[in-house]
């Protein structure tokens, strides 16, 4: 099981953090991670997010995807209320602990973004251009 | 060409942010936003990194990845000395324009993370338990 806190990175040396296998989340100035899910099937990037200390570690105990969101400054269970539940197929730490990666099933209509689209990043912003258009292929 | 600052968030609506064709990045506390950098050939989750104004601007113009180093408190040239230059095949914004994402090449020796791994995810986290250990196919 998870431990109620996680240790802080200062009480672990450079090579425990980034080799070892103590999961030890090097949350910021505002106590968050960042955290990108993925779609287990295609790969597509859905979102990028946040999780504080208790979304991770609810995260890792049922596997679904808790974030924090920074606007509403509340704890959000992915799904909870558009049905959109993010199973977690596999989770994964960078290098320094400081950001998460979710494989993530999505469950309701498949969808992810608040606009009504799969994935939050439906426009591009070409080289040399100050701008962003809409993807081709949005979904 | 990108104009030298881009225009705020805060004199845009809602709707201009998440639908219209103007980049109106939404820099955090720090002046930064987040970016998620994969792998254009086979989608891979390369890293995590940040960006400010300036680094925004000059992976617009240049399409090569520039990053805002945290730890050094410098604009971050991706590969300046590694060799391990990202040349952007693709940008992408997200809805409320605080991450954006790179589909990029990378030249040299095809690496991305300090550790001399391609990618900085190369540690799973098991559901259920407050650990990281390495994946199995690491690189």
């Amino acid at each position: 099981m998870v431990d109620d806190l996680f240790p802080s990175p200062a009480s672990l040396d450079k090579a425990s953090i980034e080799e070892g296998t103590q999961l030890a989340p090097a949350f910021d100035a505002n106590g968050l991670v960042t955290c990108v899910t993925t779609d287990a099937d295609s790969g597509r990037l859905l979102m990028v997010a946040h999780m504080n200390a208790e979304s991770l570690r609810r995260t890792i105990e049922t596997g679904e995807a808790w974030y924090w969101s920074r606007s509403r400054k509340t704890l959000w269970h992915k799904g909870d209320t558009s049905g959109q539940i993010q199973t977690v197929v596999e989770m994964c730490v960078d290098c320094d602990q400081d950001a998460v990666w979710l494989r993530v099933k999505v469950a309701g209509d498949g969808g992810c973004c608040h606009t009504g689209r799969c994935s939050c990043f439906y426009r591009r912003v070409p080289v040399g251009k100050g701008i962003c258009e809409p993807l081709e292929k949005e979904d």
